[in-house]
């Protein structure tokens, strides 16, 4: 089987203005690479169904999970169940299980008003998914998670649903890092990548305090094939004149 | 004039696999703002040319500005010039001004090597950005911006082209909050959103504690609207039984 790969959208204006800094992405990126389903490609797209539905029709056609955050909550501006049902080609429904739900979480008489039933509209033939937070379900569509974007609730969500996700191998990774100018290592990193070519080695500078330091990331199927090029890069930085430090 | 729109592509394994969280977006976000060029999407691709290049040629037809983050340090896994290069259809030369730039910030002798150099690799007819930290310039073709991935080089690389930029009007924003579960103001921010249509008004939820809050941000282009939208949203808080508090 060849590993699958997933895709998140980020949907809202508040993500692009600058005002909110995305959490999910980055959550989501380290749960699937645990999953052996690697974060392939991401997207920030506004509160606007056409940007949604473009996107979306892109990712899930190229991806085998697409997971989108944001945009299904009771208010004005979630258009994300809309935009994903226009996508899909199906109508938008009020799902008699997700309004059971709704009054079982909110069960104070008058308290599941017209704007709460709003979040119980689900796009016809998709499958809900447990919110153990807050009541109101996200749903599953095809390939595509339809998840909220308020961080402690999409996290609760995922934990309930990641059992439904096939993944490949897990993708394991080992980090070496040095007080030293990448450009130091440059030659040598080539050389290793090119000696273990299933691996992924990345470069990532740093500045720290008045002076470079490189972390290198190793990542790959096989700890020992891991450990031994980390070894190899290791000698390269001690070769530049850096002390290695190796890090989980 | 309409208002010019911009995008941004980070480019990093690193982001994809949450190893680390990215922050070049969310500061670009902010900044572009203040400058009246909202940004309107962003996407994060892998350092793997076919993606960079699709990416890439997406979003320069269709936005104003793009801004990349990423991949242009002496290193293999390095590969966005070729690929934004590739993406214009121009050859990558040895740029002679980045050579000079390079030698003046790399006075020592032997500090000049062949890695380093590759950072004077530029595609042909390109503008060099000024690198005020690290000496390496980034650079612009077209409409494209191709900056670093280390955050602190990039913010300062971005402070000394802004003068290229030219915005519309400035973007302003004004918040309000209240301790209340978003649902309880939906149905009445709906209607000061359709007394207001030029104004954007997004609703954010958040988990504090034990209960729900909900921060509302209004964004447009007159602040006196502006004032007059987040007063009957005041009210429509108040309504609902919050003790509303405004935000800058």
């Amino acid at each position: 089987m060849s590993t699958p790969r997933a895709a998140v959208l980020v949907i809202g204006n508040e993500i692009l203005s600058g005002r909110t800094r995305d959490a999910n992405m980055h959550w989501l990126g380290g749960q699937l690479a645990g999953l052996g389903i690697p974060l392939s490609e991401a997207r920030v797209v506004p509160d606007e169904a056409p940007l949604i539905v473009e996107a979306l029709d892109a990712l899930r056609a190229r991806y085998d999970y697409v997971f989108t955050t944001g945009g299904i909550g009771p208010t004005h501006d979630d258009i994300t169940t809309d935009a994903v049902a226009s996508a899909f080609g199906v109508p938008v429904e009020r799902n008699a299980e997700a309004v059971r739900r709704l009054n079982a979480f909110y069960t104070r008489p008058g308290d599941l008003t017209d704007a709460r039933l709003r979040m119980a509209r689900i796009p016809a033939g998709a499958t809900l998914l447990d919110n153990p937070v807050s009541g109101a379900p996200g749903f599953q569509i095809g390939n595509v998670y339809v998840l909220p974007g308020v961080p402690d609730i999409m996290q609760a969500m995922f934990e309930a649903l990641r059992h439904r996700l096939s993944g490949g191998p897990p993708i394991l990774s080992l980090a070496i890092t040095a007080a030293l100018g990448e450009s130091r290592i440059a030659a040598g990193l080539g050389v290793v990548q090119s000696r273990y070519p299933e691996l992924n080695i990345g470069s990532y500078p740093f500045v720290r305090g008045n002076g470079f330091g490189v972390q290198v990331v190793l990542r790959g199927l096989e700890y020992e094939r891991l450990r031994a090029a980390r070894a190899e890069v290791a000698e390269v930085m001690r070769a530049a004149g850096g002390e290695p430090e190796e890090l989980a």
